[in-house]
C-alpha cells in the first residue's frame, strides 16, 4: 500500500529576521525534526508583522500542505499579531481562551509569580484553537486545524514543538545521507547525474564548500527506502573512486 | 520630495535548506547589506529545485518588489536548474551565453586550469542575462531586470551581490537602533505600545531573549529618520527607567 504523501510549510513571522537583527535558528531544527517525522518540509515564507500578509500567507499554505507551522509574534506586545490574524484567516473569533487563560493562571501560581498586563493579551487565541503547552514560560501556542502557531524564541517554539508532535502523522522516516569529496562538482557533475537518472527515487544533491581553503562537494541523497539508498550510495563511492583518490573522500 | 520606496525579496533555492542539511547563512548578510543601502527587506521564500516552483515564484515576487535576489543552483550539476527556470519565467531562451563563456575562460586561463564539462554548463544563461562577476571562483551570476541570480554558497553569493549593488539604486539608510533590558515583555507591553503609537514612522518590535538564565527583553526602533530615532530612543530610555532598574539596561 502506497502510504500517504505527508508534507509541511514553515511560516517566520517576524521583522527581526526580515531586518538582518536575528539569525533565524528554527528552521533547521524544525527541518530535522519533521525529516525523521517522514514530513517532507516543502517551503519557507518570511513576512513581515502585517495581518494582510499574515492571512493570505497562512490561507495559501494550509491550502497546499499537510501541515503549516508558524514561528513568531504571539508575544504580548503591540506587535504580536499573529494569533488574531491566525483567527481572521479562518473566520473565527478571537477571544479570551479560557483554557488558555487557565494553564497561564496555572504557570504563573506554581512559579509564584502574579499576573502582568501582558499574560492576558497571551490567553486570547481564536476560540476553536487547541493549546499547545509551553513548559519554558507557561503562555501557550496553538493549533487550529492544520495550522500550528508557536512561538520565535528558538527553545519556546523548541518545547511547543514537542507538543505539535502529539497532532502530526508520522510517515516513514527520510533518510539522509552524504558523502564529502574533495573535487570539484564540474569533474563529477556528468557522472552524478546519470546515478540520479537510475536512481529517481532518491533525491540527489550536489553541495561546494571550502574547508581551511581547501575545495569540495557535499553530495548527498534523501529518501525512504533505506535498502535503495545504500545500494545508491555504493554505486557513488564507486563512481567517485575512479575519478579521485581515496583519501580525498570522506563521510 | 518624497523619495521612492525601494524593497526585495530574497527567494532561497535548494533543497539543502529545506532538508536541514544546511543552516542558511544568507539571509542575514542580504538583510544588512539592504538595509544599509536603504533598501527594506519584505519577504523570503525557501523553495526546493523544482522548475515550476521557481518560475512561479520569481514571477509573482518580481511584479511585486524593486529587486528580487535568488540564491543557489547556478552550479554545474543536474540539480542546478535556476538559470534556464529563470529564462523560462522571462520568456527568454536560455543559451551559453558568449559573455559568460569568456568570463569563465578568461578565469581559467589565469589560473591555469583547463575547462571540465562542467564549466560550460555554467556559461548557459537567458539571452538577456548581464553576467555578475564572481571574483572568487570565477563562474558568474547574473541578473535580468530587476532579478539577481546569485550562488547559495555563502562567499561566493558574497562577492556576486557586490556586483550586483552597482545596479541597485539606493535609498536612505535604514537605522536600527535596540535597546535590552532584563525585565519581561509583559512589564513593558503597554508603555511601548504606547511609544509606538506615538511614533508611527518608526517600526517598533519586542524579543525576548534569554542569557546566562537570564530573561530579558530586546526593544528594536528602525526607520530611515536619525533625529526621530534619537526621540524616540530618548523617551523610551526614560518610560524603561520608570519601570526598572537602570543597571537592568544596556544597548
Amino acid at each position: 500500500m502506497q502510504s500517504e504523501i505527508l508534507n509541511a510549510a514553515i511560516i517566520i513571522i517576524g521583522n527581526e529576521i526580515l531586518s538582518g537583527k536575528t539569525q533565524d535558528q528554527n528552521i533547521q531544527f524544525l527541518a530535522l525534526e519533521l525529516g525523521e517525522l517522514g514530513i517532507r518540509l516543502r517551503e519557507i515564507r518570511v513576512i513581515p508583522d502585517l495581518e494582510d500578509e499574515i492571512i493570505t500567507t497562512v490561507n495559501t499554505l494550509r491550502e497546499k500542505y499537510t501541515y503549516v507551522f508558524t514561528t513568531g509574534g504571539i508575544g504580548p506586545t503591540h506587535d504580536d499579531i499573529t494569533a488574531e490574524a491566525i483567527a481572521k484567516a479562518f473566520n473565527d473569533q478571537y477571544i479570551l481562551h479560557n483554557e488558555a487563560k487557565e494553564i497561564i493562571e496555572k504557570y504563573l501560581a506554581d512559579h509564584n509569580r502574579e499576573a502582568a498586563e501582558g499574560h492576558m493579551r497571551m490567553a486570547h487565541m481564536p476560540k476553536t484553537a487547541v493549546p499547545l503547552l509551553n513548559r519554558e514560560t507557561g503562555a501557550p501556542g496553538f493549533k487550529v486545524d492544520n495550522v500550528f502557531v508557536m512561538a520565535g524564541v528558538p527553545y519556546i517554539m523548541q518545547a511547543m514543538f514537542q507538543e505539535a508532535k502529539n497532532f502530526l502523522k508520522a510517515g516513514k522516516p527520510i533518510i539522509s545521507r552524504s558523502i564529502d569529496v574533495y573535487v570539484s562538482e564540474n569533474i563529477i557533475a556528468v557522472g552524478f547525474s546519470a546515478l540520479q537518472d537510475k536512481y529517481p527515487q532518491i533525491e540527489m544533491g550536489s553541495y561546494p564548500f571550502r574547508r581551511r581553503d581547501r575545495w569540495g562537494t557535499s553530495l548527498a541523497l534523501r529518501g525512504d527506502d533505506p535498502e535503495l539508498i545504500e545500494q545508491a550510495l555504493s554505486e557513488l563511492y564507486q563512481f567517485l573512486a575512479s575519478v579521485t583518490q581515496d583519501d580525498n573522500v570522506t563521510k
